[in-house]
């Protein structure tokens, strides 16, 4: 089924509810797409003649399935519409997830051969999201007919598929870093080609398939802000003495080992470390613990630099408070990542 | 344990912690005692040696207990303070919960002594919240030495003390009101007393501890009010071709049951109607949804009324959704409660 500018392949959710008999099913759709959430569902019941509950929490990722809430109101399969699968949470639940892509219907060719001049080398690792996971080999296509040589990486554990990366997760990129010469980002928004900045500390090109944009040295430019701003968040916590070590609830975010790990380094030398656990992170459920003074996120790498504003103590990564109590170089400055292995 | 205005009996939580050999607890505070959440943390840890988490989502009640993902992350007990164990909540679980009553710390004397002259006839139905039933037995005397009958009322099983209101229950009153000539409610805000007048339909003063103010017209006029913006919604409604039936996930609010029974009974008159489901309510989750004409909402009764100016499209309690149909009449009109039987 076409919705919007994605291919939703809702024929086979029908076929496998209507074989494995499934009654009440819980539906989640990336943000995005919620503005087509009831044609979805209305498909999805008149094909099946079942129940079917859209859940309307906002979702980014395969990290944030509420298997277990859904479980308890009876649902028995989740379809969950526009991530790829991570291991670790389809194995916390007993209960059937259906992931399901969003593809992005979009000619590729012409931005991805306008990507060609900019790329250093010649030997490119190319990554992409899940949205256009399924023209990798089309794209792989594209820039060998130009004489290029293309790695694909594996990633870790948490990575279904080759080439593909996540806000919390690189390993696709960073696993062949030292066999290619540069890495093509197939993708919109600039958190994963920051994140392929830092983490491969390779040239990276960034090509967005929605608006044909190719760009370089703008992704410098961001990288420089970046790096300013959290200088600023990691200076303000210079002189912290409480930290506040934020543990997502979030079924894919629960890193408990590594807050436990961070807090035993703080009290190690003679901070004061609180454990804070929070299913979505917002700055008002903050509000009230202003004795803190500085706080380390464990849960989704993003929410510490995506949100930077919104939070008035600040807030750094795991990685950023090795950078603050001098474990870690201001030159090997790296994005936070969940990995699994 | 002295904290704010309440007394928190951290004492045996040490004792049950120590007793037991838990290692990991996972600690829930009300908003209002956020601040101090550091506070009783440091006490806890220091007095029994072992890792605490504080939860910082909000919590309004013992409905909302994030057992499933605390668990995951390992903790071993939940200390939820200051709300008494809802039954249907807690065997929902396998993990221990300890509820630990926020005690008010006030003189409760003079205000109920106020209230005395308003009291109507000779027989009256008190009941309190959480933070006052303690002193329970206290009011009764004042009132008794003033030569009046006093009524204690058994809630149903969502109730684990006699006298005792939740904002989504009522049943300690509504239990005895053909038994009493008015009610007494001791504790503060507008919705408990306002949930008495609606749906026991005898007078009720309204004494509030913390200010010591004793209403009874004021909240005659609240009745109005209120009454007018429930038209209002309800009116807004009359149109409607589409319904999007909310359902809470947290656990003391999953109420699917009665959101199929109000899917069939709109889809029998032609209507069409979703089931929606959300954990934390609020505006933004309904975004991309504005072809929905009317939400009713399952979960929280107070979410509909409390919250009545912060959502665009109408929502509306499953009793006001009887009224929009005309299965009950206006002069039957009630807050919504969550029973348990």
């Amino acid at each position: 089924m076409k919705i919007s500018n994605y291919r939703i392949d809702l024929e086979s959710v029908v076929d496998e509810v209507k074989k494995q008999g499934y009654n009440l099913i819980g539906v989640q759709i990336p943000e995005g797409l919620k503005i087509h959430g009831l044609r979805i569902i209305d498909f999805l019941h008149n094909s099946t003649g079942k129940d079917f509950v859209l859940n309307v929490d906002p979702c980014f990722g395969a990290c944030d399935i509420p298997y277990n809430s859904l479980k308890e109101i009876g649902v028995d399969l989740i379809i969950h519409i526009g991530h790829l699968p991570i291991s670790s949470v389809v194995k916390k639940t007993s209960l059937p997830i259906l992931f399901i892509e969003a593809k992005a219907d979009l000619k590729l060719e012409k931005t991805v051969e306008a990507s060609i001049p900019f790329l250093v080398g010649s030997k490119v690792g190319v990554i992409t999201t899940a949205q256009h996971i399924h023209v990798l080999e089309e794209i792989v296509e594209i820039i060998e007919s130009n004489g290029l040589k293309v790695v694909i990486g594996e990633g870790d554990n948490r990575i279904s598929q080759k080439g593909l990366i996540l806000g919390c997760n690189f390993s696709a990129a960073t696993s062949i870093s030292d066999d290619v010469d540069c890495f093509l980002f197939v993708g919109s928004g600039d958190f994963h080609p920051l994140g392929l900045l830092f983490n491969t500390k390779k040239p990276v090109v960034a090509a967005d398939p929605y608006t044909g944009r190719v760009r370089v040295d703008e992704l410098l430019d961001l990288k420089d802000m970046i790096l300013k701003q959290r200088y600023g968040a990691i200076a303000m916590c210079r002189h912290a003495k409480r930290f506040g070590i934020l543990l997502g609830l979030k079924p894919g975010q629960q890193r408990f080992d590594l807050a436990v790990e961070i807090k035993k380094k703080l009290e190690e030398i003679g901070k004061e470390a609180y454990l804070l656990s929070m299913d979505e992170f917002s700055p008002s459920k903050l509000l009230g613990l202003e004795k803190i003074d500085c706080f380390v996120s464990t849960a989704c790498p993003r929410i510490a630099i995506d949100d930077y504003l919104r939070y008035k103590i600040p807030m750094i990564t795991p990685a950023e408070l090795d950078i603050l109590l001098g474990l870690r170089k201001w030159s090997d400055y790296v994005f936070d990542q969940i990995t699994e292995f």
